[in-house]
C-alpha cells in the first residue's frame, strides 16, 4: 500500500473530529496511510482527548489508517506529503485578548480583522516561518494547507518570506456563499457557476446559471432587498445585521460575511460593545462552546462528529481541506476558493500578493480562474486592504514597531491617531509572551509604564 | 498690444485681490490687456466690492489691463486665454453645513474631505461640466485653471468627463511644505530639489539638497519629533495636532497637513467636536473673516491686498495661479506641483486619474516627474482615496444615489453603516437647491420624510 | 422539442462535412434542429455539393435536424442560438495571391502570418463587422463562434470594433500539441495537465502530470532533442522543419507549429521558395486536395465524412468547434484553447487584448486559466506581434494606407523597406476586388502604375 | 580648492581631446582638480598619445586640473566623484568583427544593435561589474557616466545586475536630432519643448513650439517628405538613406537614426553589403579615421580639439557627458536625454528596465519626465527590443549560450533559423579572447570544428 502521510499542525484543535470525518467519508479515493496530530506543551490534554476520539472515529470506520499524537513537530514532519494547519498560537484566551482589548477602547476587535487580526498575524507569522524551515528539511515536497487565521497573511507570509510556493490558504467562508446562492435562487449548486475574487474574508463573488444568465443580482435582491421573504444566512459567526441594499445594489457583485465590518462599520461595533459588555464576545462564546465540546469528545464511546461542533463557525473549513488535498492527489480539477498567488488574477493588486480567487484544483495546484479589474468603490478597499496586509506580514517578520504602528494607522479598523498607539502598546503587552520579535519594544514599553 | 484675456469665474471672491497682486507682480512677463471677473446674481454685491478694489489696484499699478465686472459667463468667456476658476456653489453657507452637519453626528465634515468634501464634488462637478461646454464654444484653445475644491476631483471631472484636457488643477499646500522644509533644514529653497506626489490635498514629498543628498528623514524630524526645538507650522486653515512621530518615521517620506485627516482622525474628530459645540468651525470662521476682508475691501483708498487676507487660508493659492499662468505662457519650465493626468507617473494609481505631482510647466502645459511606486502602507490609503474620488465622481456626474452612497461607505472619514446613509439623506437635503441631478431622490426623500 | 439554430457562415467550405460528423457525434448531447449553410454568390455551386452531402449525412444518422442552404445570410441568422464562421473572402485564390506574391518578392507569405495573413485580415475584418452587424438586429444573444483566420485578428476585431462580447475564436493547433505531448511522454492526455497561453498561431504551452510533476522539458526532449529517437509530428500543414533545440531548451515551454515561421525564419524561407518554384505552395495544395474533395462529395452515396479530408489541414478544427458548442450549451466546464479577451490573464499584453489561452468553457462563455508573465525572449516577440495585429487590425477597420505600411513594417515576417511597400502595393492592387476599405488608394497607386 | 576627481576609463580614446575641451569650456563651473585617463595594456600607446594631448590642452587653458595618466584601474578610482567609461573591449578590431562576420553571411552586423550589438554587449556587461566591483570599494558615492555601447544594455547591466544606481547611461544621438527639429522649424533650440522615449539608439521624440503648440508632424515633413526641399542631416555614422514618409506619418513622433535598421532594413543591408565588399564598413572607417586623429595627436604643439574629430561619430558625445556632470554638479535641472531605470516612465516597458527618456538632470541624479503608453505600432518594436536587450544581458552575464542563442533569435537584425546558430558560433570563436565567461563552450565548438 502506498504510503500517503497527512500531519496536521494543531492537531488538538475541536475541529480535528470534523477533519476526520472528511478523510474517512473520503477514504475511498484518498487513502491515507497515517495522520499525524501535533500540538506544543500546553495543548497536550486537549490533543489527548481529541486524539483518542480521532482513533475511536478511524476504528469506527474500519479503514487502516494509523493516528498519531505527538509534541514534537520535527518528527511528524518527517516524509509527510500534506501539512495542514489549524494552530492558534496563544489558544483562545489570546483571541479573548485580540477581542476584548479593543473593546475596552471603543474599537472592533475582530480574530481576523481590526486590532485582532492584526496580532493573531504577529503571533502566527514566527510559527508559520518556523514550520516551514522545518519543512524545508523534512518534507520538501510537501503541501502546505493553511486554514490558520488569519488566513491571506499566513499564506502570504508562507509564499513571500517563506518561500514556500506550494501553500494553499483556505477558509470556509465561500462555500457559505456558494450554498446561500443557490437557497436565494432555488436551484442547486451543480447547476450554478461562480466566480469569486478578493482577499481572505474579503471577496466578493458573481453568479450564473447553467444557461449563462447571469444571476447575481437577484440574489443581491434575495438577500439585501429588505422587503425579500427569503430567508437566507450567513456565517454563524457573524452577526447578521442587514448591509445597506441600496450600496450592494450598486456594488452589484455579491460581498462576504465579513463585509459587514467594513461596509456597516459603525453598526457591527455597536453590536460587539454589546457582546463586550455582557461578557459575551464571540472568543468567549467559542471557549464556552469549546469547553462542551471537549466534554463531549471525552466520552470513550463517542466516535462520530457530534452536532454541537457546527455552533463553532468552522463547519465546512475542514471539508474544504480534505476536498483540496483530494483534488490535489487526484487531480480532479474541481473549482474552490483558495488563497493563492495572484499574478495577474486581479489586475488592481500586486503581482505577487496572495488573493482569494475561484481555481481549478489540480495535481500541480489551483490555477486561478482569471478575473480582472473590479469597479472603483470596491477596488478602493481591496487595494486598502491588500496594503494593510503587506504592511502587517513585513511589521510581523521583522518585528518593527513603527511599522506595526503604520499597520494600526492603515487598517480602517482601528480609530487613526493616538488611541491607536495606545492599543497597540496595550496589546503588544498583553501579548507579549508570544511576540519574540518585539520582545525589545516590549521592555522599553514596560519600563515606560513603570516609570 | 497682443491681447492677453484672463477670465476668473467666482470673481467676486475674496480671493481676488491676491490674484491681482499676483499678476501685478508678473505684469512685465505676462502683459494681461483683459481680466474678466465673473459671478452669479447671489454674488453681485461681493463682485462689486472686490471688482472696485481689483479695479483700484491695477489704476494704482499703472499698467494698461482693463478689469471688467459680469455676470454672464459667456460674454467673458469669449476668446478667453486662461480661464480660472475659484467659485464656491452655496458660498459658504454652503460649506458650513458641509462641516456642521457630519458634526452633528459625531463626524469629521472638512470640505475637502469625509462628507463635506464630497457633497461640495456632487455641487461642483456639474457646474464645472458646464462651465466647460460653454469654453468649447467660446474659446477653445484656453487652459482651464483650475482651484476650486476640492480641486483633484474637479480636475478629474473636467479632464476625463469634460474631456478638457488643457486643465490644471492648483492647490497652495505644495507651496506652504516647500517652505517648511526649507525652514527645517536651514536651507534656501532654490537649494534644494523636490518631488511630491499623491492626489490633492493628500501627497507625500521628499527633499534633496544641492549635493544630491536626500533630507527627507532629516525634515521628518525636525518636523515631527516630539524633542525637536523648531517650531514650525503647517497650513493655516488645519489644527495643528501632531501626527505620530513613530507611524512617520516609518513612512520615510513627507506627508501633507490633510494628512492629519487620516493619520489621527481620532484626534481631528475630537478638536472638531470642540469647535463645533463652540460654533467655531473653520467656515464659520472663514465667514467671520470673509466679512471683515469685505468691509476692508469697501474702503475706497485701499488699492493693495490687506494682510489680513494671509488669515483666510488660501495664502499662495493666488500666487501659485499666478505663477502657472506665467510659466504657461513664457514656457519658463518652471516645476511646480500640480493636478494633471497620471499617464503613468505614480504606478499605483490608474492611467487616466487626475494625480498631484511635481511637473515642469512648459507651453504645452504640465510634463509630471516621474514617481514610481510608494510603499505598501502610503499605497494602502492612496488607492482607496482614489478609489473613493472616481466613486464621488461618477455619484455627481449621474446623481445616482446608490452609488453616492456607496462613495460614503468607502470614504475613510464617514463610519459606515446606517449612519452613513443618514447623514447622506440629511445632506441631500439640506444642499437641495445644488444638486439637481439628485432632484428626484431628493423628492423622494422628502416624501418619506414628511409621512 | 426545443429549438437550437445553429448558422454556419461559409457553409460551402470543405470542413462542413467534419463539422456535420462533429454534430451528429454529439447529438445526444447537443439535439440540434436546425443547421444553416450559409454562403455566397461564387461559392454556390460549392455550397449546394457539399450541402447534399450534409443532409446526407444528417439523414443517415437518422436525427431530425434539418439542413438549410441559403445565399441569405440574414434571413439564416435570424434566431440564432450559435453562428460559426469559416468563410473565405476571395476563396482559394486570394489565399495563392497571399503565398505566390510575397514569395515572388523572396518574402514568406503564409496565410495567418507575415503579409499574406495581414491580407486575409485586412479582407476578412470588414465582412465579420458586417456579419455583427446582422446578427444585433436579428440573433441578439447568438455566440459567435469564429474559426475563420487570421482567428486571433478577427475575433479581436469582432469584439474590440464590433463590439460582440460573445465572440470566441478557435484554432485546431492546440489540440495537435495536446496529443503531441501524450505521445511524446506516452501518457493519455486524461492524465496531463496543460496550460496554454500566447496568441493565435502564437502560443506556448506547458504540461503537467496527474502527479503534479511538469513534464515540459521532457517533451523538449522528445521532440526537439535531434538525438531523440521519438518520431512526433505536427501540424500536417506547416513543413516539419527542426526547431533549434538548444534555443528551445533555453524558451522551456513549448512553443506551436507556427513558431517556426518566427524562430526559423530563414530555413522556412528556403522551403517555401522551393515550393513556389514548384508551383507546390500550401495554397495550391490546398486546392487540388479540395478539388478532389468536391469531386467526393458529388458522389451521392457518400455519407460520411471521407479520409482524404484530414489532408486538408483542418483536422480537430470542427471538432473543437462543436465541442466549444456543446460545451457553451451544456456547462461542461470542459477546458480548452480559445481566443478570448485578456482581462489580465496575460500579464505581458494590454487588458483589452484577444488572447489564446487555456480557459474553462462554461455557459457564460470561457473563462481563461490565469498564466501570469513571459521570460524575457517569448515576451519579446509575444509584445511584438500583439502590437503588430493591433495595427492590422486599425488599418482593416479604417482602410488607412499608412497605417497598413507601417503594420507591414512591423511584421517580422515582412523585410522592411522599400521592398515593403512594393509588396503591400502589389498586393493591395491583387486582392482589389475584396479591400473596399482601401479603394481610393488603389486607385491612386493604379493611376501611378499606368503613368 | 575642494577636490573634484574624474576619471575616465578607456581614456585612451580618440574621444578624449574632445571630452577635455568639454571640461575646459566649463571649467568655471566645474572646477575640476584631477582628471585619470584609465586604459589597458593593449591601450597604453594610444593612451600616452592622447594623453600628452589632454595636458597639452589643460596647459594652454590655464586652469590647474592635474592630468593623470594610468593602467591601474584601482589607483584611479580612489575617491573618485565621478566615473566617465567610454571604453572598447577588443579594441576596434573586435568592431570590425562585430561588422564584417554577420556581413560576410549577408547580415547586417551594427556594433550596437543585431549581431555586431549583442556581441558588444556579451564582451563589455563582464567588464563593467567588474568596475563596479573596484567602485563599490573604492569610491562608492562616484556618479557612473556610461557612454560605453551598447550604451543602453551597459547601464542596465550596470544598475540591475551591478547593483549601482548611480549609474547614467549617454549617447550623442538626442542632441543630433534636437538640432535637426530646431533646423526644419527654423527656430532656435531654446525657443523648443522636447519629449524623448525609447531606448538608447531607438527613440522616438515629440516638439512643440513656446506657444505650446505641437511641431512634430511639420518636422516629419520637413525631413520625411520627399518633396522637402529642407537639406536636413542625421547622424555622420548611419548612411542617410530615406525612410518611408507613409509609415512616419502614420507613425507621428519623430524616431531617431538608428531606427533606419529596422524601419528600412533591406535598404540598410544593401547599402552594408556594398560597403562590405569594398572593405569599407563603418569600422574600418573609423579604424582608418582614428589612424589619422592619433597621428595629428602626436603632434607637439596641437593643443586644441582638430576639426576631424567631428568626422569620427561621436559629436556631441562627450559634450553630453561634461554637461550631464556639470548639472549633477550643479544641480542645474538641464533638461537631457538619458539612460536611467523606468519606474513608469514609459509605461509599456517593465518598471525595472532601462530606458532612454528626457529628464531632468539634478544634484539627486536624473527625475524622468513622464511618457505613458505609445501607440501600438511602435510599442511593438520598442517592446520586442527591450525583450531582446534583457535576455542580452542575462546571457552576457551567466555565459548561457542557450540563452545567447535564443537573444539571436529573438534580434530583428539577425534572421532566425540554422543561420543564426552558424553566425552566434562563427562569432563566439572569433571574439573568444574578450568572452571569459563563454570559455567552455567555445572550447566545445572548437572541438567541434576540428573533428
Amino acid at each position: 500500500m502506498k504510503k500517503l502521510k497527512i500531519v496536521t499542525i494543531g492537531g488538538g484543535s475541536s475541529y480535528t473530529p470534523e477533519l476526520m470525518e472528511g478523510f474517512i467519508k473520503r477514504y475511498k479515493e484518498l487513502p491515507l496511510t497515517e495522520i499525524w496530530l501535533v500540538d506544543i506543551e500546553e495543548g497536550r490534554e486537549k490533543l489527548e482527548i481529541v486524539g483518542a476520539m480521532a482513533k475511536r472515529m478511524w476504528k469506527a470506520s474500519g479503514y487502516p489508517c494509523e493516528v498519531h499524537l505527538t509534541l514534537d513537530r520535527r518528527e511528524a514532519l518527517k516524509d509527510a506529503d500534506f501539512v495542514t494547519t489549524q494552530f492558534r498560537v496563544g489558544l483562545l484566551d489570546a483571541r479573548i485578548k485580540d477581542e476584548r482589548i479593543p473593546l475596552s477602547h471603543g474599537i472592533i476587535g475582530q480574530e481576523t480583522n481590526g486590532a485582532g487580526g492584526m496580532f493573531k498575524a504577529f503571533r502566527t507569522v514566527p510559527v508559520i516561518l518556523d514550520i516551514i524551515n522545518d519543512m524545508k528539511e523534512l518534507c520538501p515536497n510537501a503541501w502546505l494547507i493553511n486554514f490558520t487565521n488569519p488566513s491571506g497573511m499566513i499564506t502570504e507570509a508562507a509564499i513571500k518570506y517563506g518561500g514556500w510556493s506550494k501553500t494553499v490558504g483556505l477558509c470556509n467562508v465561500p462555500i457559505r456563499y456558494i450554498m446561500m446562492a443557490s437557497e436565494a435562487l432555488d436551484i442547486p449548486i451543480e447547476d450554478l457557476n461562480f466566480k469569486f475574487a478578493g482577499l481572505n474574508h474579503f471577496h466578493w463573488h458573481r453568479v450564473w446559471d447553467k444557461n449563462g444568465i447571469e444571476r447575481t443580482s437577484e440574489v443581491i435582491e434575495a438577500v439585501y432587498n429588505p422587503s425579500s421573504t427569503k430567508k437566507l444566512k450567513g456565517m454563524e459567526n457573524i452577526k447578521d445585521i442587514p448591509m445597506l441594499y441600496e450600496q450592494i445594489k450598486d456594488l452589484g457583485i455579491l460581498p462576504c460575511s465579513y463585509h459587514r465590518y467594513y461596509y456597516i462599520t459603525d453598526d457591527m461595533l455597536k453590536n460587539e460593545l454589546k457582546e463586550f459588555e455582557k461578557g459575551e464576545t464571540r472568543a468567549e462564546n467559542v471557549k464556552r462552546i469549546e469547553a462542551e465540546l471537549f466534554e463531549l469528545y471525552k466520552d470513550p464511546n463517542l466516535n462520530y462528529k457530534p452536532e454541537q461542533l457546527t455552533k463553532r463557525g468552522g463547519t465546512y473549513y475542514s471539508d474544504a481541506a480534505c476536498e483540496i488535498i483530494n483534488s490535489i492527489y487526484n487531480n480532479k480539477q474541481t473549482q474552490m476558493v483558495v488563497s493563492t498567488q495572484n499574478n495577474g488574477t486581479i489586475s488592481d493588486l500586486p503581482y505577487d500578493s496572495i488573493v482569494e480567487v475561484s481555481a481549478v484544483i489540480t495535481s500541480n495546484g489551483p490555477v486561478p480562474l482569471n478575473w480582472g479589474k473590479f469597479d472603483s468603490a470596491p477596488r478602493a478597499l481591496l487595494q486598502l486592504m491588500k496594503g494593510m496586509e503587506e504592511t502587517v506580514i513585513k511589521a510581523a517578520v521583522t518585528g518593527d514597531y513603527n511599522k506595526a504602528l503604520h499597520a494600526f494607522i492603515v487598517n480602517p479598523l482601528v480609530p487613526s491617531g493616538q488611541i491607536a498607539k495606545q492599543l497597540l502598546d496595550e496589546m503588544l503587552i498583553a501579548h507579549k509572551k508570544h511576540l519574540p520579535q518585539f520582545a525589545d519594544k516590549i521592555a522599553e514599553l514596560e519600563k515606560e509604564l513603570t516609570q
